[in-house]
């Protein structure tokens, strides 16, 4: 069977939802995961719409994409222009993409009520720029747009419309669901009906390749892609964590192991399938949205267990309440209530960095303990793996500190409408010295930053290589206003590894503290073993460890 | 046609959702709320289980129901024991309730390898429990718990189940897809197949009710249950909000309005719909969790619309980009603010907020390329309505401060690992008048709040009535470590009203300051127009603007 082909839209109609945004690079970071995943078709965004699109395009024309064809979107042209003339299909054009998805109207109430066009009119829009663009040698997939409703309402115009696209030589009809109110058992008749009417035009069916695009609107998205492939459609459209305008676009995050696994309709390679959580998180990371806990397959509580009775049974046999085993798509199961999951999951980690957990008396089930309180109180730290390494020392009181704080005190000011200005003065001991300096910065906590950098620099020089990369903010509970709890993460990186680093506080400059006090001991006692090893052993390499990779997944 | 009995399961299998407990009262607010939408059954809890749901049981017993009937759950008496001893089927009795649900085996794999019984020995236990409800007057719900799994496995086992609860009097044999594990086609084929099974059996078809119990593993739940009830299932299970274990049961604020909205089978009382949104909310609300946007039907973002071609085609025709009007379940329309956007969106939001466009000269396209680039620079007005319609009047020259800021200092100390202190001064003016005081705060940000409200409060004692509700943070840009790009959003509310207000900048202290600026100038423009409209018409009550409605929502 041939594979089902993935169409990935988070980057364009996955930023139609609310507060979705990407940069640039943004976008070309999670277009590179996708391509690592397997998926076939990536749309970049609307080149004609906006300048960031098209620096999203200049971008990734740069890079290699092993699987993915990027995809540029644009609609059919204007009526009455010559689709040569227009300056949405010229944009599209000069993305120098390899295949282009355009949208077009199927719905006499758009092109008539909305457009202002006729409907004849209307044929020849899809038609030329089909044409146009397969004549400049693109692949092209022709977007129906609100499909479905079309259909309902006129049947005959709907057909012709798509009719006019393949005729002109598109290669994938995509029936979209645009509203999102379409139910699975319409989208099963409707396709049906689709497909023998254009045979009854003559169309050849082998060339006919309909894929399909839905909204989840009536929370069918997913079901109604399914149905779709259950009647034929090869191309499936929709977004990493359902992103997308109202209630968002189908999930491919749902769907990939729907296909996958549970259909035995492959559409990316098997062996890739375990790196889907890591994808979803990714990109609701870097979309800084709160990951769904509950989101199918992917989600933190895709397997967690809560009924004593449901826990004591996968204790038998998991699938007795598992319909898929976790680690197929990435995820792992979770006991809730039991301190049994926790204390497996600290030991393996611990035992990853080279934490001895027995050490000086501890043992692993107290720490777990402590551990379940601090997440209680908002940390986290399956993402700041650094801090969580200073955690288990200094739990298990391996800790030695390569700087104390003695004092600071930050000041920030501003007058009538000037811009803010912000200081920091430090006093750090090392040993038995003591350094006392100040600094500048935009802001509180980059003030901090750079006093703190400076008060080391006398005792540690290697600390020119450290660099603070990403500083991320996250308000734990929002209900107190001001006051409210926040989650401070920072990741730093020097010239061969990457570290996150966590710190929880009302105070949003002491939460930042503790994060940029655990990366700077994280960095010093790193370059400590580098040259405790230099010193015994001075041909050894500095020995990549192997939580560094996890820190950058 | 009969209405489709709607069965909620919230207070019991939602509370199986990580993260959801009720109280016995909390329960008890629910089912009313439940009620007096016209839900038909509501499962208040397992009396067997846990006392808390006795006590649920004996207050519901106080109340009068309009439709609802009150639900108890629990499982099958015990191998070789009758079901008058069982302690779990007596505490069903001892509820009061008129209606029982229980749940018994269908898979062979849970019969013997997890619970030790013989596949003889499941059939009298579901047989002699359902008898035993029946001959002390109730009605008996047979919830077959893995029935799909169990189909799939050995057909003719799993409809001997059934059988024997229909042999034994079930009122209703409701089909569980308890692992969630379960596909659209598979429930349609998999319940054809049932129905002829137990026709077969010459089981009378009348008396034969099916139910249909979903999981969202597949994130097919509700599609699931949509599924059944094409194939004749006249009961339907599911919980507010799709509340429930791993990723949720069926969503009956979605499944309601597709039933009668979509499908024109009507489940609740046509006039009840409007009450949806309401009591999702009130769900939400009771059990402490946040609402999601992107719910179907009634999500804040389910009638939002971000994209500039969708604002101008609804603005002609709304159900161009609605499948539904939004007003039926209670929701409303929302157009968001943001670089897709277009001058229509613009002009529509200014025309909600009361904002004249054109005074002063202005016109609209310069305002939407000013909009762009502040959105490029971080800003982000679809989630900020408070500084969108203060940047408006801005733009239009039309805005009058009602205080002005003459300079803020804030000060952050730490000494060792004492926690730190945070505390700021400031001096604003009022027209002609000054103030400057000081005050202390959990963090820099809350400091400036106080100090803020303190030299206000003299001017403007109407203060009082305004508190913050949410304080976001999200670094823009993470590229540049601590000197990151920060935008600080602000919620705050007053007793009729929430509105939301936004700041951008490298300095988290300055971004602070935008927001909270912003939001306490909302507040006194808000009250000014109050207090000017009962001097002018002391009669006329103050008109509730149309954008607080959207803000509320």
């Amino acid at each position: 069977m041939e594979p089902l082909l993935i169409y990935d839209t988070t980057l364009r109609d996955g930023t139609q939802g609310e507060n979705i945004t990407f940069t640039a690079d943004e976008k070309l970071k999670i277009a590179l995961r996708l391509d690592e995943m397997g998926i076939h078709y990536v749309e970049g965004g609307w080149p004609g719409s906006n300048p960031r699109d098209i620096r999203f395009f200049d971008l990734a024309k740069r890079e290699r994409f092993a699987t993915t064809r990027i995809t540029a979107f644009g609609s059919t042209c204007k009526a009455g222009i010559p689709a040569a003339d227009d300056p949405n299909l010229q944009a599209i054009l000069k993305t120098g993409t390899p295949a282009a998805a355009i949208f077009g109207k199927s719905w006499p109430l758009h092109v008539e009520a909305i457009m202002g066009n006729t409907l004849a009119e209307n044929i020849s829009m899809i038609s030329d720029s089909v044409d146009f663009l397969k004549t400049n040698g693109l692949e092209v997939i022709y977007d129906a747009e609100h499909f479905f409703d079309g259909f309902k309402e006129s049947p005959e115009y709907a057909v012709q419309t798509l009719a006019a696209a393949a005729d002109a030589g598109a290669d994938f009809l995509v029936l979209c669901d645009t509203n999102g109110g379409t139910l699975p058992h319409e989208v099963d008749a409707i396709i049906r009906s689709v497909k023998q009417a254009l045979e009854k035009q003559g169309l050849d069916a082998g060339r006919m390749k309909l894929g399909i695009h839905t909204h989840n609107d009536c929370g069918m998205a997913e079901a109604n892609a399914v149905s779709a492939v259950n009647c034929g459609a090869v191309m499936v459209h929709g977004t990493i964590n359902g992103y997308g305008e109202r209630c968002g676009n189908a999930d491919l995050t749902t769907l990939i192991p729907v296909f996958n696994a549970k259909m035995k309709h492959t559409c990316i390679p098997e062996e890739k399938l375990c790196g889907l959580k890591s994808l979803s998180r990714f990109v609701s990371e870097t979309a800084n949205i709160v990951p769904l806990n509950s989101r199918p397959f992917v989600g933190r509580s895709a397997f967690a267990h809560k009924g004593g009775i449901h826990v004591s049974a996968i204790m038998k046999e998991s699938r007795a309440y598992e319909h898929i085993d976790p680690e197929i798509v990435g995820n792992q199961r979770r006991v809730l209530m039991s301190d049994l999951a926790g204390k497996s999951n600290v030991e393996y980690k611990a035992r990853e960095m080279g934490v001895d957990l027995c050490a000086n008396g501890c043992d692993s089930k107290t720490i777990v303990k402590a551990i379940k309180q601090m997440e209680d109180e908002g940390y986290q730290f399956d993402v700041a793996d650094g801090s969580f390494k200073i955690m288990l020392e200094k739990f298990t009181e391996q800790f030695k500190p390569l700087f104390d704080l003695e004092s600071f005190r930050v000041t920030i000011e501003k007058d009538k409408d000037l811009p803010c200005s912000a200081h920091a003065t430090i006093k750090i001991s090392v040993d038995d010295s003591h350094e006392i300096t100040a600094a500048e910065g935009l802001g509180p906590v980059s003030a901090l930053d750079n006093a703190l950098r400076k008060a080391l620099g006398n005792f540690y020089p290697d600390l020119d290589t450290m660099k603070l990369v990403d500083f991320k903010v996250r308000v734990v509970d929002g209900r107190d206003g001001t006051a409210a709890k926040v989650r401070v993460f920072i990741e730093s990186r020097d010239h061969d590894q990457i570290w996150s680093t966590i710190g929880v506080s009302e105070d949003i400059i002491e939460a930042s503290w503790q994060a940029l006090a655990d990366s700077f001991q994280f960095k010093l006692a790193k370059e400590a073993r580098k040259n405790r090893s230099a010193t015994e052993n001075p041909k050894t390499k500095d020995l990549k460890l192997g939580w560094s990779m996890s820190c950058n997944a």
